[in-house]
């Protein structure tokens, strides 16, 4: 189990709020996202947020084929040439919060001419999870360990909070499936437009997720035949980047259903993590809802943004960032009398 | 009446959005403000927000001394000095925003060792409105000469973005009054605990407005008026402050209580003038979200701050820089392709 964020510190941080000059408790929630920082870094006041990486695990999804996507499955490659590019909207918003954005590549179809870097961790495209397994138990296992390795990377270069971002066309289907299998519910619960389905689109996803549920039956309930059986390397991978950050002591913000779905796995790999996890933003798809409520994870924002890549999470770094500022940087009372 | 943000740039904003490397409007509310944001500087894609500033308008309340505040009047000089000296609540969070933070004493009991520049538009602190006019009319006029010249000079200097903030013990008894009397409600609907008053408070507090509008009566049907018989110097020049600003095409981001009953002042004082508003975010006071949902505006954070001073609209400035961003740095899909 692991360790939650030092509550000694997280009291220190809110007897330091207390004695601030404001009354007690007038910042609302950013208090309490101040004080879960510094009960975070297990020291009050906490240091600056001054380095904060998006991770974006990229990857393809079979399940594409069947038009559960308003998108073709070219767009993936695409979207990782916009990232290195640097004009990928979570390219925009992360240079907006003064945040870092890397890609790896853990099983996109058809890249291409991208540095040996991005592609150091793939594992391969998933099977479509209505009629295969997605991974294979030793590509599981491999994009466990890519996640685990590209978080200790991050921490021991000197990350301070993380964020998981998420690329793959089709990726909401194996998501929704996910959240589905973690909460007992059914296609028509968690399949939401994606991208920009319409009703047919919808029917079809949610159709979809049953066939996987009813192929996968009771193997769904471990976590690691659920991840292998209905998710994708990208989220395997991204699954296990959420645990080892918070085995490593180092919070990461949660983004929109991708991730959402991910923090669900993450806690069950590594009970306890979810404790690190903050949610940046709740999307509209319906399992993301689901996924943050289960673990009670309330959204800093809920702006109706759906684009993935770790966007609403990176978007509301710049509000964690002003909740370190306000519990550094605000006069005690006692100085101001 | 006020034209409104240009309407040709806005749609020019939506297709530059439209044709970016992400699924179309799959930034939500963000592709708005964006585009909003363009509107009001009448150019596509719009300029970074390099230049917000905070305006804090302080100003003392003759109803403080019946017990509606949880804290007594010899905190407001305190806080002047709070923010002159960098330490309060909003001074933290617009460092974090990249937002400059001056103030004004449009009426502070006691206020002294300030230099004169805090001092030029003083009107003096405002009588209870419970048995007198808080104004006369020519404190009324000086007060909202004063707001209207302060959005003047910070325009000419420069500001693309600005938030009126607000510092006054007692300051959301008027405030309320104000709503109450511009929405026809009662004192019960809009007192709320302000810095943390209890039961008792609140209902002393809901009384004293209901004394007020009862002895101002028809009056308050006009702006000036009302802003006179029920409001204060600080209140009635961060009206003018807001009208000024929309006036000249600059946008405001609304904080809590305080600024939305001006923003109410400001779209009566000047038609129009709410186009260029932004809700920053919603606090609790009841009066609050009766405000802005009167004008339309829907706050962009929701994170339960009552500090007032401009707090918890500079803390959603890093959202509209983010939108900026958003609108200017993502590549046209047809590049990447």
């Amino acid at each position: 189990m692991i360790q939650p964020p030092d509550p000694a510190v997280y009291a220190e941080a809110r007897a330091r709020s207390d004695a601030q000059a404001k009354p007690v408790g007038a910042l609302g929630r950013l208090e309490h996202l101040g004080a879960w920082l510094a009960a975070c870094q297990g020291v009050c006041p906490p240091a600056s947020l001054d380095d904060v990486r998006v991770v974006v695990f990229a990857g393809d999804h079979g399940v594409a084929r069947h038009g559960v996507s308003a998108y073709p499955v070219e767009v993936t490659p695409a979207m990782v040439h916009g990232i290195l590019a640097g004009g990928a909207g979570v390219s925009a918003l992360a240079r907006a919060a003064g945040a870092t954005v890397s890609v790896h590549d853990l099983g996109v179809h058809g890249l291409s001419g991208v540095p040996a870097e991005v592609s150091r961790f793939r594992v391969g495209p998933a099977r479509p999870i209505d009629t295969d397994d997605a991974l294979t138990p030793a590509e599981l296992r491999a994009a466990l360990d890519a996640g685990a390795t590209l978080a200790d990377e991050a921490i021991d270069a000197g990350a301070q909070l993380l964020v998981a971002g998420d690329l793959g066309i089709g990726n909401t289907t194996p998501a929704a499936a996910l959240v589905a299998a973690s909460l007992g519910l059914s296609g028509a619960a968690v399949a939401g437009r994606g991208t920009g389905l319409d009703d047919a689109g919808v029917a079809r996803k949610a159709a979809v997720i049953d066939a996987a549920l009813a192929r996968v039956g009771e193997r769904a309930r471990d976590p690691r035949q659920r991840l292998a059986s209905l998710g994708s390397a990208d989220i395997a991978a991204a699954a296990a980047f959420m645990a080892r950050s918070a085995e490593r002591g180092v919070p990461v913000v949660v983004d929109g259903l991708i991730a959402s779905a991910e923090a669900l796995l993450a806690e069950e790999l590594a009970p306890g993590a979810s404790a690190w996890l903050i949610a940046g933003h709740r999307s509209p798809e319906p399992g993301c809802a689901l996924a943050q409520d289960r673990l009670g994870l309330q959204p800093i924002l809920d702006l109706g943004m759906r684009l993935g890549e770790g966007s609403g999470a990176v978007l509301a770094v710049g509000v964690l960032k002003a909740a370190v500022a306000a519990l550094r940087e605000i006069a005690a009372l006692a100085d101001l009398a």
